[in-house]
């Protein structure tokens, strides 16, 4: 047996997430059909990172298993091929089978993109979020930089996550002003159900002045999703990298990190 | 009773075109649902253009008759406030009884945007088509300048046209390069259906080297559409600009321009 990785992009707009259900667009759904008619059985793919529904994925990987003899050039053309045009595979290379994608993921980014204008531009539906009001950008800045380090993030998540540890490390988490708004940029170990979503939601209140962005700490330490109510939608949502290696996150963030490795905990 | 006119843009992926049907999402279809629930009656609107499925618009028009005494103002508000994210109402303005966007409309200017890359990229599917092959932007160029005048168009639309006359007159025609590939863009009186996506499959294909761009003269004078096949997709179509009266047209085009007025002619 051969195990192959394969490095995908895709739009979440038309997709009910990563994840196969029992029906409608899904992201694994697409790639296990080509895999059961190129084997004529069933073959499993394992990825990085499921996303929600409407969240893109600039990068995210799976691997799967095959016996078929296919070089990773024609993998490659094989699935592009069969792909509607919102998912598309950019690299194929073969690994070993001890690598995991989802227990040797040691930590992801996300950027989450927001657009300020006067009128909402329905070209950027599902692609970035549309916010009116004026927002005080250094204040999101402060409020984002709180989130570096490692703390319990049970304060910024959904309530419904279901894991032993909600301990996550933060190496990067910034605001970046972009030609037509924000980004919102964070990097970490991995991220809760919900986890950016709910920041970028608090952040959004901070630049709108409901809320304090040195009230960040304290609603860390109280560890009660309660405080945070609000989820920010998914559509300016963006898996931006996946790290699969500590070396990559310490040639990005420093020998002196702390790197967090999986079991079967959340991804 | 007052007239409405409604100036709107859309992204025309996730919709089966501009003109209701008994299902599916449709343009016409969620602003006549508003309107009827407003009025507690159908209210019909009519537009300057019908776009076909997968056709973006910049700029539509569309007018509708109503006894309602809203301000122009209130009703931008009232019909954005209940639009999905993928349609937006950018002004409304009152306008004489004689109007009708139909036939006043002498005027309308599509785009037709592609990219050039090796690979696809998911984040345009739907809104650029991907083009990877090299193409003679020169030749393509000169191509479509043989489209400008007064021709028929026969040979360069779809076969299912049904209209009297298959005279139109474009006042121009030009390939524009853009940061990532070019854009044709064409402004005629009128558009038979299909004819900018036959136009445009046929410069691929001078840009591809398989057709002549000195053979359009020839072929518009066949009149026969079997020449000239092909279709190109919907996706990177954009209808961008509605002239609703002739001195808009002769500010863009000049004073010598012949204007066609419509009666009850294919739109």
């Amino acid at each position: 047996m051969q195990r192959v990785l394969v490095k995908i992009s895709y739009n979440g707009a038309q997709f009910l997430g990563f994840q196969i259900q029992n029906q409608g667009r899904t992201v694994q759904g697409y790639f296990e059909k080509i895999l059961k008619r190129m084997h004529q059985q069933h073959v499993r793919i394992h990825p990085s990172s499921r996303t929600d529904r409407g969240v893109h994925a600039k990068e995210q990987y799976f691997h799967f298993d095959t016996h078929l003899n296919i070089t990773p050039e024609r993998w490659q053309h094989a699935m592009n091929s069969a792909l509607p045009d919102d998912i598309y595979v950019h690299e194929v290379t073969f690994i070993d089978q001890d690598f995991h994608c989802r227990y040797d993921c040691v930590g992801k980014r996300y950027r989450y993109s927001m657009y300020q204008a006067e009128h909402r531009n329905p070209f950027w539906s599902q692609l970035k979020t549309f916010e009116p009001k004026t927002l005080n950008i250094e204040a999101m800045q402060r409020a984002a930089q709180y989130f570096i380090g490692t703390h319990d993030f049970t304060t910024f998540c959904s309530q419904k996550t279901e894991v032993e540890s909600k301990e996550r490390t933060i190496y990067e988490s910034r605001i970046e002003p972009t030609a037509d708004g924000i980004d919102f940029v964070i990097t970490g170990s991995g991220f809760l159900y919900n986890m950016v979503r709910v920041i970028m939601a608090y952040l959004l209140e901070v630049g709108k002045g409901k809320r304090s962005a040195d009230d960040v700490p304290n609603l860390l330490t109280q560890q009660d999703r309660n405080l945070v109510p609000h989820t920010a939608p998914a559509e300016g949502l963006y898996l931006e990298k996946i790290y699969l290696a500590p070396e990559q996150l310490r040639v990005d963030f420093g020998d002196d990190i702390q790197i967090h490795y999986k079991k079967s905990t959340q991804i």
